[in-house]
């Protein structure tokens, strides 16, 4: 027999007998680490089992067991006269030119969701879109948990339902007809991973990359990273006082493929947009082949007017899809949205969605369907309506005693959020980060907007999370840093 | 006063007084729809309301009120006269040839997504990929549950981390250590909606559309599905006996900018991939500015042969995006996953992330950190991976007695599937819908291929939740189907 070439020294240190990892694996691990490492390079040949259980004290057996596994792993191969180290093309063989290649490349759509850095989100004093989280009925929202688990069969556990628990898509059809004149049976409903997978998928099932959007501008930002993620050629449109502003020419030139609008109550400025340009935008987007992305997404809580009828419900199957979310009526860490479906679209997506979907949360989609059904979810929205309308008024009232700089107050006819403007002399940006260094995380209106004009100065103030006393001091400390700017 | 033009009949049926609905609703909703509908035409003028609360006997408050909500939603405008019918442009107006403009348009990716029907997801018996679900702990986890509900301050409702609780974080990059050799930082580790969403982010950071990917064939048509929402040119790979197999010219005349593999146990046909492949593949990659997904979707559970370490910790910052699941170890419906970004790219892909997702399902995050923390889940895992064996070993043993007609089983060294291959005279997609119907759910190969050739005909078997005693009879209904279809 051949002498085998002598193992460098790593492998004759002694392995660790105190350990709990079997010394067959340990052996293992050292030889590959060498391996890899290039301490034991291609064609070496390897000490017969025989002499490695000598060279380190192991039973012969342990030996022959660790090279059947680097054998099996392809890091030794074997033959007639014993064990050779394989051929490994580790990353020190790679040509230096290659390694020069730029690197990392990454989606070039990246660089536009980097764009709107936000502050710390555990940050909710006058932060938009936070509901009253202390308010929560959680014992009662634990007791439907708590039916769900006792009423659970092994196949709960499974994926379940990619487009969710019928018992909940029923209850949200069902209460979407009674509040806001939805007309949808339970199939066309889609249960998402709150608002922001609901837009998601509006974007992957109606659009091809480089197909254009009309977004309202200033409006939600998270719809423009939506669009963006999509590879949308996403166009600001601006405001007047009934909503969405379009022209014919719009229409003809820019050829949008989807529109998005929050026309119950306009995100970030509150306009409610009016029946005739509902009308209009719908005839207009069926004319062209576009579809409406209708986001309602603060409308159970109404503060003054009579809560206009969803889009989707103004016409026999509108071009809309309609998308809600109980981040703000429950809360929002339990993930929960919904997409309505439009009626003709609805057989043509249910495959292609249960592809994208995997379902699951079934528990939780189970006891919201019970919280729903029992009056319980009803009960908790007329509270938080009451709260939030005494939150709203105290923040009207403290901001008109106490800013001290001229203003005027947008919206406020519904959810949970006042758009406060005022001249460009006191830079929003400036004001929002000072008040965050002051633990409050109102937004600045200008990063709303994604072509900002003058009178995009503001601030977006959010109710929902604070409370009535605290308003005051709250507007009186963003008077001081107002005055500091100015 | 000039007399008002008559309402139609519609508004001068009787108001029902015993409904719930306030009658100034009631009111309001019927003008709303006389308009919409075109039986109230634009310019027509309402009767004033102290007529119109005696035409249809309420209070002049009630019709006044009803007036006003009309005007503030631009139904009707006022002048000096009084009310009058807006001009709205409903879909009657929208002229002729534009509503013949072809509608509905969908993405063309979906095309793509409507092709792999598959069988009822309640259907558990023989189905690859789905854990013994009654043989969760169930009490342990509901415990687990309930010490994070009574931790839960406020906060714990609000969206959360958007890339998971940094608890949870930590015990995963700790557990990859441990069990995978995965070297990573929590930082580096991004919760996801399970392996699904982890799949769809590394195709929206990585890649534009039309750049090409390359996908093992046969493989998982999840990734796949994930691939072609990403608007990618999917290619199909072939495997040999080290795993994917690729050339040097592949390389260079198809440029692949993600890699989509399976290596510890291919799915589905359970291959091994070689640590020369691996290191290769890596070396590759890294060469061409391309990055590979490793999905160790069911790594946790070996049966034979030792683990080889993710290539994500073969060497020093792989060029790998590492993707794992809970789905498996715990239980489908939890859709907890995660994604352990490259350590060059974690920098970078914060902020985008950030923005893509929104975090929540803080109570279930805390819960699974301490279920792994306790080692309430590495026990959960050798008692699985006993029965999985079990169940793995009595269907290998009735696929040898009961199956009848020549076949070679394929994989097996890990998981909770084998595949069967068989001759293309019993042509699998026949097999499988046959066996449907006798409530199992074994899936066919061919339908895991993009490009099936002679060899890809065959069963793929899930064992996870089918118990060993029912293995003989079920696998004997499979040879009964073959002996029909021969």
């Amino acid at each position: 027999m051949k002498t085998p070439s002598p193992l460098p020294a790593l492998l004759e240190a002694p392995l660790d007998r105190a350990s709990a990892e079997p010394l067959q694996r340990q052996l293992c691990c050292r030889i590959k680490d060498a391996i890899v490492a290039g301490h034991l390079p291609a064609g070496l040949r390897l000490p017969a089992t025989r002499v490695l259980a000598q060279m380190l004290v192991v039973s012969r057996n342990t030996a022959s067991m660790a090279y059947e596994h680097l054998l099996a792993e392809g890091y030794v191969l074997a033959d007639r006269q014993g064990t050779v180290v394989a051929a490994l093309r580790t990353r020190a063989h790679v040509p230096a030119e290659a390694t020069a290649t730029p690197f990392p490349r990454l989606a070039n759509r990246l660089a536009g969701l980097r764009a709107s850095a936000t502050t710390a989100a555990d940050r909710t004093v006058l932060r938009p879109g936070v509901p009253a989280l202390a308010q929560f009925p959680q014992a009662h929202w634990r007791l439907a948990l708590a039916h769900a688990a006792r009423m659970a069969t092994p196949n709960m556990f499974n994926y379940g339902d990619p487009l969710g628990q019928l018992a909940l898509r029923a209850a949200i059809a069902s209460h979407l007809a009674i509040t806001r004149g939805v007309h949808c049976t339970a199939a066309q409903v889609v249960v998402t991973e709150g608002a922001q997978e609901a837009l998601t998928l509006c974007v992957r099932v109606i659009t091809n990359p480089g197909d254009t959007a009309w977004v309202e501008d200033p409006g939600y930002r998270g719809a423009k990273s939506a669009l963006r993620a999509g590879d949308l050629r996403v166009l600001p449109k601006r405001l007047d006082a009934e909503g969405l502003h379009f022209s014919a020419t719009d229409w003809r030139v820019e050829q949008p493929r989807l529109i998005y609008t929050t026309p119950s109550h306009q995100y970030p400025l509150g306009t409610v947009m009016s029946v005739a340009r509902r009308l209009a935008l719908m005839a207009a987007a069926q004319a062209h082949g576009a579809w409406i992305i209708e986001d309602d997404y603060d409308s159970e809580f109404r503060h003054s007017g009579e809560p206009i009828r969803a889009m989707q419900g103004l016409v026999a199957d509108a071009p809309v899809l309609y998308v809600g979310t109980f981040s703000k009526t429950m809360f929002p860490s339990l993930r929960l949205g919904f997409l309505v479906l439009p009626q003709r679209l609805q057989p043509l997506l249910e495959q292609p969605l249960r592809e994208l979907l995997r379902g699951g949360h079934t528990h939780e989609q189970l006891a919201m369907a019970r919280f729903m059904e029992s009056g319980h979810f009803v009960r908790h929205l007329a509270r938080m309506q009451r709260l939030y309308r005494q939150r709203q008024q105290a923040l009207r009232t403290a901001l008109g005693q106490h800013l001290g700089i001229p203003h005027s107050i947008e919206g406020g006819r519904g959810g949970l959020h006042l758009c406060v403007r005022f001249a460009a002399d006191y830079a929003d940006v400036a004001v929002a980060a000072a008040a965050q260094r002051y633990g409050m995380a109102p937004q600045a209106l200008s990063t709303f907007a994604l072509a900002p004009q003058a009178q995009d100065n503001g601030l977006v103030l959010g109710y929902g999370n604070t409370p009535v006393e605290t308003m005051e001091p709250l507007v009186k400390r963003l008077a001081e840093i107002l005055k500091d700017l100015a």
